[in-house]
């Protein structure tokens, strides 16, 4: 075990030259730009105050820069998260209590300590279990809420929940109250992100701007229309006309503190921590192994854990909320050619910087802007082509798309994301219940042996070969028997049935005293049971049972040898009765 | 579809004559005066008042006798049932009262409901789910806490609790109220029921008692205890000694009445209704199917649920709490000649008379009696061989017995079987997720492929077969991946891969997204992706996509081919490029 393990920062920090300082340099630059307004605005969407989005892009970018090992991936507050912490939080606090913004602190140190685990325990795998039909269902659905839950901002009404029903009834309730002058700001705003993400580009185009230099107006963009609304609103004095405004925020950072809290609330957060934590992995890992495919380099999902972990202690410590990798920003991180995770570390020391001196400002910029910007944001998560694509290809790949979309929609991101991931898990268990098994023969010409209802095989009298596609194990242990049996009972010719066993990876123990049943059934039927093509890891361990010492029949390579053998010594010995 | 499908009384009621009568009566009064003791043992562990359990043995035989299939099945309170019984309904009423009693029935119904529904909707195979470790961890763990359960009973004191450290903790609280004369009676009533079970059979047999005979006094001679206990009781007036007795109950049957409950119970017993369904479902099945193969007949799974839910549903309405196939007295039903569910009805009518006739007698019954048969009678379920199998056989199926005994045991009945299913899913699902692979090689003179590892096997330059031993599915898609690329880019004289297919007996969406995944990774390479012996069922759901249309390679019905089809034109066509 090298030191480096731990810390990935000693590996490329050997390597650290000026060139790699400049490219660095300039992607943070960018990045910091870009991320004032999400920042802000992914805050306002966790119902805490606009700030406590900057704080939590600061700490944690150091935090990752050091544990982290994706070259490209920048961290911080995303859409989706931001709506999970809401609801989470949102249970135990009331919104803009200091409750709830130290319900968010301690969601995110949870969350911390949590990754960190998972990464030294080597759990990275449970990753696996959030499968992309789901994950591609949860973001469509997390989307579409984040939109609706931005109406209220964006027409200067209330609004509640952190589900679709719930949200429709206050918009419909509140929809007297609009504001005309908030819709105004929303309208202007909209606009403009708008022409700027769909057009801006062509535009620049036009006038001879280097695409390069586009991309980065491009995604700075946003930054802009903040200046813009935030001057509107000073020169017009658009809090009289009753446009909601940001307001007074502290100036200056945090200091690093832990909140008071109670335990009741710790113990109401560890499952809301436990799936954001999981579906923040999940998102960030995604994004890491693209890039890391782009340049050919490998990610370790366990190190990508304590990295995560260590950005969401840091989050936490730094006052801010929980925080994952984010597309978008890593996009921009690495088009601008960050190139080692000490980008992420400058962008922290531009965040930091920037709220220093924008604190003063910010208590113009209308809220209605923000709303604009998370709309837009989320406009591209939102997908529906993935239920399309699994309606084709399997109605269980659908179903599990299906639960998660309409159970998110309906009953919130934490219940969406465990009805997917259950949905998914209980269907791979009912199939590999109900297993596929197949009467083979022999493939003529050839040694092998395939289904007699798909190809033109030969068989043997007297020998039933059965081909049993699933591992054996508790849930359909008891289906073997009966398939196997009753096939016997159909056929008194038959005096062998060989068990082709290619596609069976483990035998558990009930499906070993499945196996032990039907050769005793078997055997006061007078007939024998052999095995074939037994796999290596299986044979391991029947080698260590009675099981094969009473074999009534042999256990061959392959299933050509088995049935050799039958034809050469149909009546080799006795049938041992099993004890 | 007959009407005799779903009454199969039809069915064996046409054939019922002379001789089957009587042999169905003479078991019917072997089994009534067997169950007396036994039914006011188990409702008294259940908590509820000892007349309870013989209402619970009269009208479920009845819907049983015209629902249920098999012929040996006797169904009433057993054991474990009682114990959950009293786990669950201890949470929201409390002993002894009106509400206590309501809630058991409520349970009854719920779960008579359940049982019902899932025999209507074919869902019999969700019994697989306990699997056999499972299940005899779980009952050995009972049986420990059951017998702990009625110390308090022997010695004359209070204790409390349905799992292990509560119960011990208030035994040794209130060791010091022992009532001498309850222990003189528990000594008696243990000492003649441990030696009617040990010796009485040998002794019968000394005196020439033929064996069947013998058997029939055997089972029976619990009821002499109740009686010499009862005149005890009476002649020495032990209730003023403080010994605690049954006491007065209430003469006759109940009128068929449903209680009056609210929605809250309900809820509040829905969980548990289903897992008492299900272990009750498993207990009694095993039971049946046990019986079903001594006599060759079959049992359907999905009727034995319908007529299991309509006993449950007549314990409900009769009064009673929930019931199911015991082992106990179904061996002595199929033992005393019963051939037709006819029996159970007789025997219901003999409990029916016994209630009458005894009631007033039972005032004078200790319970200290009742608690000592309740201790010999559970004494059977303890069990701990199934740790030792286990271990030898497999680490992930000892360790579901383990975590199913030590969870029931600490945290209680319905957790702790909920601990095992868990442990045992998770267990198949983490091996599933962590697949092995192997890469293969020709054994010498065969068309037989297997691992370069394990056999002396040839394997072609520039051509890298490797079989998966999985079926592919979002928790291992990544998996492959991994390995496929990382094998690829450690030997670059690669220019074949072939995915032998023989294990892989599912393909989800997610592994599709890999295998593209990996064909296009391998395409930058100038690797082409062979598939071979892909199953039937996974090469309709292919055929269906994009993938096979551009794959570099070919399918082919077997490895063999592929490996010649490699030999005679590898570079057979440009690779096209994937999408």
């Amino acid at each position: 075990m090298h030191l480096k393990t731990f810390f990935p920062i000693l590996e490329w920090g050997a390597r650290y030259n000026r060139r790699t300082l400049t490219s660095d340099l300039i992607a943070a630059v960018i990045v910091t730009i870009m991320l004032i307004p999400q920042s802000l605005a992914y805050a306002l969407l966790a119902g805490l105050p606009p700030e406590v989005g900057l704080y939590a892009s600061v700490l944690p970018l150091v935090a990752y820069a050091i544990f982290g090992t994706s070259t490209a991936l920048a961290v911080g507050p995303v859409a989706v998260i931001s709506l999970m912490t809401a609801a989470a939080i949102g249970r135990v606090a009331v919104e803009g209590s200091a409750d709830y913004a130290s319900a968010a602190i301690v969601l995110a140190l949870l969350s911390g300590v949590m990754l960190t685990l998972m990464g030294l325990l080597r759990l990275g795998f449970i990753a696996n279990f959030l499968s992309h039909p789901v994950i591609s269902g949860f973001i469509t659905a997390s989307g579409l809420i984040i939109a609706t839950s931005q109406v209220g901002g964006l027409l200067g009404i209330r609004t509640e929940g952190h589900a679709m029903p719930e949200l429709i009834m206050s918009i419909v309730a509140n929809i007297g109250a609009i504001n005309m002058d908030t819709v105004a700001v929303s309208v202007v705003a909209l606009a403009l992100l708008l022409w700027i993400r769909l057009d801006l580009r062509n535009w620049l185009a036009r006038f001879g701007v280097a695409k390069g230099l586009a991309n980065i107006i491009v995604r700075t963009g946003p930054v802009f229309v903040v200046f813009l609304t935030m001057a509107w609103s000073g020169l017009a004095n658009l809090s009289s006309k009753g446009v909601a405004l940001v307001g007074e925020v502290p100036q200056g950072l945090p200091l690093l503190s832990l909140p008071s809290f109670n335990l009741d609330t710790v113990q109401a957060l560890l499952v809301p921590a436990l799936i954001i934590s999981v579906v923040g992995f999940v998102e960030s890992i995604s994004v890491a192994q693209t890039f890391a495919a782009k340049r050919r380099e490998r990610i370790d999902p366990n190190r990508e854990l304590v990295g995560l972990g260590a950005a969401n202690i840091a989050a936490g410590l730094g006052g801010g909320y929980p925080v994952t990798g984010g597309f978008a920003r890593s996009v921009v991180n690495f088009d601008a050619g960050a190139s080692t995770p000490a980008a992420g570390a400058f962008t922290a020391i531009g965040i930091a910087g920037a709220t220093l001196l924008l604190t003063p400002f910010l208590a113009l910029l209308p809220k209605a802007t923000l709303a604009a910007t998370i709309v837009i944001a989320v406009l591209t998560l939102v997908d529906f082509s993935i239920l399309k694509r699994s309606w084709a290809y399997s109605r269980a790949d659908f179903a599990a798309v299906a639960f998660t979309l309409a159970g998110t929609l309906l009953l919130g991101v934490e219940v969406g994301i465990s009805l997917g991931v259950g949905a998914s898990i209980l269907i791979f268990l009912y199939r590999s219940s109900q297993p596929h098994a197949a009467i083979v023969g022999q493939v003529p010409g050839t040694e092998h042996y395939r289904n007699v209802k798909r190809h033109k095989v030969e068989t043997q009298p007297g020998t039933l070969s059965i081909r049993v596609d699933e591992s054996l194990y508790f849930a359909n242990a008891r289906y073997l028997e009966d398939f196997v049996l009753s096939q016997v009972a159909a056929d008194p010719s038959i005096k062998h049935v060989v068990l082709l066993c290619s596609a069976v990876n483990a035998i558990d123990l009930s499906a070993l005293e499945s196996l032990e049943t039907i050769h005793r059934q078997l055997g006061d039927q007078g007939v024998r049971l052999h095995l074939s093509e037994v796999k290596g890891p299986v044979m391991d361990r029947l080698a260590g049972t009675d099981f094969l010492a009473h074999l009534s029949g042999g256990v061959h390579l392959s299933q050509h040898q088995a049935i050799r053998a039958i034809a050469d010594a149909p009546e080799a010995a006795p049938i041992p009765r099993a004890v």
